[in-house]
C-alpha cells in the first residue's frame, strides 16, 4: 500500500506541542484509590473532558489548520465529523482567524450542532446512513477552494492528539501499558508514537465499542475492513473503517484491539459521575471500560487510560446513568 | 453570650493545614470561560468535590480526631451528620485508627450511609423529623464514653474547612469576593478566617437556600434565628440554626448572607455537568448559584467559589439533571 505522505513520527508530535502550548489545556491526571483497589493496578486517567471544547479532538484540529498556507487559511476549511472534530475545528478556526464549514450527519448529539455554530462555523447537516461523508467532503471542498481536514486520516490532526500521552507520560513517568479509545484510530496512533519514545516497552491497547469492532477485525486480519456505520451509543467511534494512515500505525505500533460493550461504557460513566466526580460521555469511556472490565490482566501494572472526552447532552447522560 | 472556648484564628487554620498536608487532597482551582463571559467576573472554582471523600468535611473532620488525646483516641467519636461529616469522620477514624460510631437521618442520601459503612463506621439511623439530633449524640457519647465531633460547632473542624480558603487564595492570589455555602456555618466562618488574613479588604458572602434562611435571618436581626428543618434539595444545608461559636464569627466577618432556590440550584448543577463536566451535589452548588445568577454584582471582580462537594446519589442527579 502507498501512503500520500510519510508517517509521521514523534518529531510531529512534539512540534503540534509547541504549536499547542497556552492554547490547549493541559489537562490534568487524575487517581482513584477505588479503582486502584479494584484492579489491582495503578491507573492514571488524563482527563481530556477537560480540554477546550471538552475533548481531544481540539489538539489535532488545532494543530492542522494551524501548518495551512496564508492563501489555504484566507480561503477556510472544511470538515466533517459526527461531533467532536467538528467543535475542534470550529473553534480552531475562530482561533486563528480561519473560516470553517462543518459538514455534520442529522443524528449528532444536539448539544455538539450547537457549539459547533456558537464558535462561529456554517455548519451543513446530511444523513450518515444515506450519504458517503467523505465523497461529499470532498466535492464541498473542490467546489468551494477549502482545504479539507478529515478527524484522522491526516498526519498533522493525528500529531495533534498525540499530545495528549506526551502530556500524560511527562506527568506520571514510564508507563507499562496505554489504553485509548479508537475510532477512526487519530487518537492512538498518534498516542503510540509518543508512548514508545517516552516509555520504552510500552504496550499501546486501542478500545473499541463491540458493535464496531472494524479496527480489531483490521488489525488481527491484516487489511482494513469496513463495516456498516454501528450503532453504538459511542457516538464518537461510529466510524465505517480505519484509513491507510491510521492502519499503517496502527498494525505497527499497537499491541491488540479490545471491545467494550455499551452496557459496560453505562457502568463506566456511572463509575466516573459517581466515584470520581465527573462526566465522561461515552467514547471517552472506552479505554477505562477495558480496564476497569479486565478485558486484558492489569494486576501489578503502570497504566494510562485517556479519557477522550465529555461532550455528552445531560439529557442523554441523565437517560444513561439514570 | 459567652462561648466555651475562645474564638479560633487563622493560626488554627494554618496549623490545621499542617496535619492535613499529604493527607487531604490539594484540590484544583478551576475556571470556564462560559461563567467568566457570561458574568464579567473573573472566577475560581475551588473544587472541593475532588476532595477525598467527596466533600470539604475532610478536613475538618481529620483535623478534629488529630487534636484528640490518646485515650479519648482509643475510647472513639461519635458524629452526627446529614451526611458528608458522617463520611469524613469515618472515614478520618480509619485513617488515625479511631473507632467511630455516627448517627444518620434515616433520609440521608443512601450513597452516603453506604460509603460511611464503607469507611468502617458503626451507623445508627434515626428520624430527623422527631428527634433532636443534637440531644441524641450528647446522650449516646455520654453512655459509650465517646468524644462527640459535631459538623460545625467546633472550633478544630471550623479551623480544618477554613484551610479550602487558604489554599484557594496561595493558587489565584488576592480575591475581591469569597462566596461559601452556608448550612450550619462552619465552612464560611473557617473561610471568612483565611481569606481576610491571605486577602485584605476580600468580601466573604454566605449562601443558603431560599427555603433554609435562618443564617440570613439571624445575620440581619443580629440574634441566632432558629427554624423548622428546612425542605430543599441541598440536603448538607438543612440546618436549624447557626451556633453561637459560627454565629459569633459570621457576625463579625461576613458581609452578607444570600439566598437561592432549589430551581437556580438544578441549573447551576447543569451548567457544571454540561459546560465543565463535573458533578455537584445541590448544597455544592449554593455559591455558585449565587454569582452565576447574580444575586449580587461580580462584574470586573476576581471572585473565589467553593464548591463543597460532589456526593449526590447518580439516580438523583439524573433526575435532577435530566
Amino acid at each position: 500500500m502507498t501512503l500520500p505522505f510519510p508517517l509521521p513520527t514523534y518529531a510531529d508530535v512534539e512540534a503540534a506541542s509547541r504549536r499547542l502550548a497556552g492554547v490547549a489545556n493541559r489537562t490534568p491526571v487524575l487517581t482513584s484509590t477505588f479503582a486502584n483497589e479494584a484492579t489491582g493496578a495503578e491507573i492514571f486517567f488524563k482527563a481530556e473532558n477537560f480540554q477546550r471544547m471538552g475533548a481531544f479532538k481540539f489538539r489535532g484540529g488545532y494543530n492542522a489548520i494551524s501548518r495551512l498556507g496564508d492563501d489555504a487559511k484566507r480561503r477556510g476549511v472544511l470538515a466533517f465529523s459526527s461531533g467532536n472534530h467538528a467543535q475542534a475545528i470550529a473553534l480552531s478556526g475562530r482561533l486563528l482567524q480561519v473560516p470553517t464549514t462543518i459538514l455534520m450527519p442529522l443524528d449528532a448529539p444536539e448539544m455538539k450542532i450547537a457549539a459547533t455554530r456558537g464558535y462561529g462555523a456554517e455548519v451543513v447537516l446530511f444523513d450518515r446512513y444515506k450519504v458517503n461523508r467523505e465523497e461529499l467532503a470532498a466535492e464541498m471542498a473542490a467546489e468551494r477552494g477549502l482545504s479539507l481536514i478529515p478527524p484522522f486520516d491526516h498526519p498533522d490532526v493525528l500529531a495533534g492528539q498525540g499530545t495528549a500521552a506526551k502530556e500524560l507520560i511527562e506527568d506520571t513517568g514510564p508507563l507499562d501499558m496505554l489504553f485509548v479509545c479508537l475510532g477512526g484510530g487519530g487518537l492512538v496512533a498518534g498516542c503510540a508514537l509518543a508512548a514508545h519514545e517516552l516509555s520504552p516497552g510500552i504496550k499501546v491497547y486501542g478500545v473499541e465499542p463491540e458493535a464496531g469492532n472494524d479496527g480489531q477485525q483490521s488489525f488481527r486480519s491484516g487489511q482494513i475492513v469496513k463495516i456498516a456505520v454501528p450503532k453504538t451509543i459511542a457516538d464518537g467511534a461510529q466510524t465505517a473503517a480505519l484509513s491507510p494512515l491510521t492502519f499503517a500505525l496502527i498494525s505497527r505500533d499497537i499491541a491488540d484491539i479490545l471491545t467494550v460493550s455499551d452496557a459496560e461504557l453505562v457502568e463506566t460513566m456511572r463509575f466516573f459521575g459517581a466515584r470520581m466526580k465527573i462526566v465522561v460521555e461515552p467514547t471517552g469511556c472506552l479505554a477505562a471500560a477495558a480496564v476497569l472490565g479486565s478485558k486484558i490482566p492489569v494486576r501489578g501494572k503502570r497504566v494510562g487510560v485517556i479519557l477522550s472526552g465529555g461532550n455528552v447532552d445531560l439529557s442523554t447522560y441523565a437517560r444513561l446513568v439514570g
